[in-house]
């Protein structure tokens, strides 16, 4: 049994769905738990991190880094990292904007330079853009372009469950590909 | 008259002290007024960076970013964002850590990422380290090896004011080379 | 008078026709000349770079970088490097690849970094995305959302000039504002 | 039995040293087969990389980026990018240059970035720095502070093998790390 958490923020419910759709591609994978956390409510408990083998964190992409709420979280795992109590965990980043490109990959590379000071391994989004193969742009799996993490794009004015079916099934991709990592890593090294 | 503004974040001092040397670089240019802003307090009132013509702003790296108070003095500013109203202005970044590299060029990136999300113009620390020349390492200009912007090292339970003298001379170069550079930019644009 | 110089690699012909356009925007404004030059070419000459007041860099997005072709061409000013030649000039960076995001933000990360290390200036791509406004996506300038530096799009086996209206008048607008941030700039330093 | 390759470029001989100290951490691992292996090699038999359970790539800091040798090997292996037959391998990166912090960073992030778009997963140096817990600071393990990958510092002119105590340790105890963690990953996945 592998348990997983999804820990996220969101101001207006758009990173929320993606995460949503993450944890299911997670939960689609055998002998698999997973946790849907606010980041919020973490940061007064972060050892509640310890619970978890892995962890898929996501963010808002607000003028090109992760939001200030997602940042106070990271921020009081301090203690964590002094004790490389999260090292070995396997880990990953999601995160949204309203473009296509938005700056999205600025908070990924955030997100794993946070999760490699905790000693993580990192697992990102390997999946070849499927318009290449012909499937229409708006249906197609990472059709962004997007491999050091999973990216979505939602208009900060459109509904929080507006994606293009593209997304949604990247997104379920990316969080499946993640379980099945955390499955192929044991918990147990050689030393 | 060039109006230029340090806005900084600063948990336990350190960065704080290395924004006063980088506003006395700053201020040691004639025909320039400089102010020293704490982050936090501009978080309610962000058009307030309208009054100046360029920015330094200063963070701790906090787990290879800036810290949480930053990010959100950061959010606040999006209605500037979509007015474009800082667009053309001049900005730096400096950050501060226990370490010498301590992914402080993560933390850099973001606050030029922020930058160019506002439109803005970006100088660096454009100074050769003197230790290549002879200079003892902890006097040396430079001595961290940091170009984007500024670099500096204090230990955590070590002292505000405990920077070697290379990293005070450091800050206020940096200062003064932001400074001259605001003198060379005009206000007006040629259409 | 302003001597820019537009310096790309371009092995299938997108990347020079994006050249070209930013060209032509740098070319739109009075007083100012451009040149374009294959940085292939200047990698055994790159003291030819003095001759210019500004760059405006460009290179493919291979593998989430510049093409092993430009960072030869980079590596090759190592000298002006070490005797800061560069220094204060102004620099901006432009990338094309196949997909909306693709990494191209990395690629724009590490022109940026590279002329910091020369102690230049950066200007980014300060334009809001038209789409935001109504424009249809394919016609809206900066429509993938990059403000560190100019992004376009082509697909690898379409045409050079394959690019959609929005890309091209977005080329053209970066190199338009590149040129007038240009003559915003004096040539003197006050000390 | 895990066969892990050192991948390197070299042009004076300090990277390749540490090449080697990386190498023999790896092999201190039982069951474990390491090749040394020059990047410039590989860019004509790319495909060749297909033999090995996982990576770890180096190469000097130019300029803020990768050697252009070592990004002429990265492109060539677009193909294999193509295929995604790299997917779930291991991969981690080190970078050598002859400055403390010396943009280093952006190496590091530019070699996670190429990793990811071939699917591999990202092993980091999850090294506390022991300076903070008295060792003296040239014979610390990661002394420089870094955790995305591997640093090490030497200045150009020093000769090839003398580097500090503390960041020849640093790249054995990389190695390990790298070759434990390849144990603790499976080749099967579950689907």
């Amino acid at each position: 049994m592998k348990k997983l958490a999804v820990i996220y923020h969101s101001a207006h419910g758009h990173t929320e769905h993606i995460a949503q759709h993450v944890a299911e591609g997670v939960q689609s994978v055998p002998d698999t738990e997973v946790s849907l956390v606010a980041a919020g409510e973490l940061t007064s408990m972060p050892n509640h991190l310890l619970a978890f083998d892995g962890f898929l964190f996501g963010s808002p992409t607000y003028l090109g880094g992760v939001s200030g709420v997602f940042k106070s979280f990271m921020d009081s795992t301090g203690g964590l990292w002094r004790t490389q109590q999260l090292k070995g965990k396997l880990a990953a980043g999601f995160t949204v904007s309203s473009l296509p490109a938005g700056d999205k990959q600025s908070t990924l590379i955030s997100l794993f330079t946070f999760c490699m000071q905790h000693g993580m391994l990192w697992v990102g989004n390997p999946i070849l853009p499927e318009q290449h193969r012909g499937v229409p742009y708006d249906e197609a799996a990472n059709r962004l372009g997007s491999w050091s993490g999973l990216m979505a794009q939602a208009g900060h004015s459109a509904a929080a469950d507006s994606f293009v079916v593209g997304d949604i099934k990247t997104a379920r991709m990316f969080g499946r590909n993640f379980a099945e990592t955390a499955h192929r890593l044991s918990n147990e090294t050689r030393q």
